[in-house]
């Protein structure tokens, strides 16, 4: 089948950060991406991971991203096993170590997937494990899937990843998507980013430093129409109203501060995408989704496929 | 395969509400829930939907009807994404809209199962989708896949939609499935009603109406003993206690009025059934479940054969 | 295939209490156990239950047991519908009985996986239903599903089931593992139980009596490492604190005072094994883990065999 990964990817044990990713196995990684939509329901294809169990072991509940990876184990024929409530899961609650349930469901399912609520719970049940594991978003930490299927999104809609300018907007300081795109657009020449934020959630600091050390450049704007008419990329972001506690005011005052509509669409390039990572409130407004240029809703299907080719990958198939 | 569509059916999108569903079509839909009753584990058919996803997107819980949808799927060889507290999906705490919540989960599904508690929101689910969407019950709205299996019971128990005596007994005024049925039935040629219901849950005038204005006879009757003996099916429904909130007396005082115990068999024909959706408390005695006419848990099993032809007619299988 | 049942297992309807089986049906249960550890991804047998339902269906939660048993449909391709909080299930929640939500469910599923509060009621959903119910634990009941994966491991680890020396640790008097497994192991030829507990929780009359009758040899004994030079098995538990309620006191008193470490492990024969039913607190140190004579992580993945092979024998496949 195309897509079957011939270098550094085919000995790729887990996903436990983006950083594990050099611009040679994204650009593998995304060929068997491409290959994976192209999978028919009742192919062979569609029964390539059949006998095989994944279990989505979720410490705290994130359906979306549960029922992405089960949407992309069932695309392919494999057993789904699935728990919504680890975090109340019965051994779990008598004490029991996160290592030895990994060890636990490793003998039920052939590979697992965590979403945990502390940073580096990847890691340690990677390090636990014989079986695969990936990192569906541990806390604070990292949930490189979801950065994975970001850049898979430009290299698909733009056709490249190099020589690309890209916007990010909204609450850059809290966002781990809109970081960790920008990291993961390090191994990429050509690459430079616009910064667009309220004060309050401006992008930190250790990105910017990063960037520099990478020799990307970046700069920070408060003009969302100037710089929309320049990018090839612009990704908006949801402001946090859960990250300001009590500071409902501060909340207020961010929001709507920089929405996408329609004047935005009209001041952007033709060959340009919007993208989201959802869900959106009224950052961007619904005029715009009937736009060909608003990728969002492609950029959460995307996520499907990525998926479905580190399934391939790591299961080795 | 004996009961691929050949007319409106095949042209079906979305199953939304029972007034979808004409005279024609349902018995071309009862055609193939028939042949999926004969799918045998193993067998080609038993495939048939093999590569292609489900998700069962329940805000409200409804584990029966989950578990029929999911059984379905099951039964055919699809995948199955399932989530059975969507009201807490993280997406829509945030304040995603349904319509994201839907375009989002179709990137990952490519038939969505909503049970929403709100009326119009299948609707509106559907018009947001460019996949299928089947409506398993909005609040106080449709809940057409019931509708349809009782109709289907009827037609499979006793051959045949037209020329039928159909008693509704119990709880009128808020039962969904008699209400719906009564609306499905006017369908078909010389079918017609008696209403036997405590005075405080009287069947709505609405239906009266609908019923009058299609020249549907009917009739209000307090002798279940008799009608019993005129019926070909006996349909009876639970007093539903949660819609009396405080007045429980008032509860108390129509359940029980109207059983359909060992008495009621002996005063009913030998070829008539007796059906019930399910769950039943006192208003149907244990005792006649062994009486060939109760046809109660052969009516739940045919909802798994009507969903699985659901299914198929929808994916264009 | 090997393994299929040529004796009275083949008859085998349901799997309610340990005490179904004999030695020889056990024989016959392992030898199919021993044929699915070697079932492969994409392999024929990994379909051999595709177009069948299995509905787990959990009134109380249990995450490690409902995964294992969805991990064995998985791996032969079956449907799995599951539930994990039956106990709120909508119909039972309005009244429902147990028998009409089993008459119901068995529907939409060929095989019900049944976890229940109370004892005796996979004897009642058994009696309820035609098609085939597992217990996957009935309250103070029944867990036969963890005596045949324990005793499948003894068979599987030592080769044997005749003519051993078992050494049951922790907390005889409430656990149910130990107590299963020494009656199961009453089948079989040659074997001797040591029991070692802190006084609070000491094995209970009645298994000692039945030992009694059956003529097998059982010692009680306080010296750990005495009895772990002398046993072919050594099987540790939990002390079980929510047994304890308010008297904190006796659980601190209790729990590490048997506790499984190196010098246990010095002690041990080379030949003897360590088995634990999981989760595990302290009781066996993580010291252990990696000694080949720890067998607790291989003997939670021999329930996935075991359950694989129950499936098929009661779908007659």
């Amino acid at each position: 089948m195309p897509g079957t990964p011939t270098t550094k990817l085919k000995d790729l044990k887990n996903c436990i950060e983006a950083q594990q990713f050099d611009a040679e196995m994204l650009k593998e990684l995304f060929v068997v991406a491409d290959a994976m939509a192209e999978v028919k329901p009742g192919s062979p294809e569609s029964r390539m991971l059949q006998g095989f169990n994944m279990a989505t072991l979720f410490y705290e509940p994130s359906t979306r991203t549960r029922l992405s990876f089960e949407g992309a184990m069932g695309k392919l024929g494999g057993g789904i096993l699935s728990t919504e409530s680890a975090g109340e899961y019965s051994s779990a609650a008598k004490g029991e170590t996160l290592e030895d349930t990994i060890r636990t469901v490793e003998g039920y399912a052939d590979i697992i997937v965590l979403r945990h609520f502390s940073a580096g719970a990847a890691r340690r049940a990677a390090n636990a494990a014989d079986t695969p594991v990936i990192n569906a978003g541990d806390g604070p930490g990292q949930h490189p899937t979801q950065a994975l299927l970001d850049t898979y999104t430009i290299y698909n809609e733009l056709g490249r990843l190099e020589n690309l300018k890209i916007g990010l907007v909204g609450d850059l300081a809290n966002g781990r998507t809109v970081r960790s795109l920008a990291s993961m657009m390090t191994n990429f020449a050509d690459v430079s980013f616009y910064f667009i934020a309220p004060d309050v959630v401006k992008m930190g600091q250790d990105i910017k430093d990063e960037l520099d050390e990478k020799g990307i450049r970046w700069e920070e704007s408060e003009d969302l129409l100037g710089v929309a008419s320049e990018v090839d990329v612009l990704y908006q972001t949801r402001i946090q109203k859960e990250r300001f506690g009590d500071r409902l005011d501060e909340y207020e005052a961010c929001r709507g501060i920089y929405t996408v509509d329609r004047a935005v669409m009209d001041a952007m390039r033709r060959d340009a995408i919007v993208m989201h990572p959802l869900p959106r409130l009224d950052e961007i407004t619904t005029e715009v989704d009937s736009d060909p240029r608003a990728a969002y809703f492609r950029q959460a299907r995307n996520g499907l496929y990525v998926r479905m080719a580190l399934l391939k990958v790591l299961l080795k198939v």
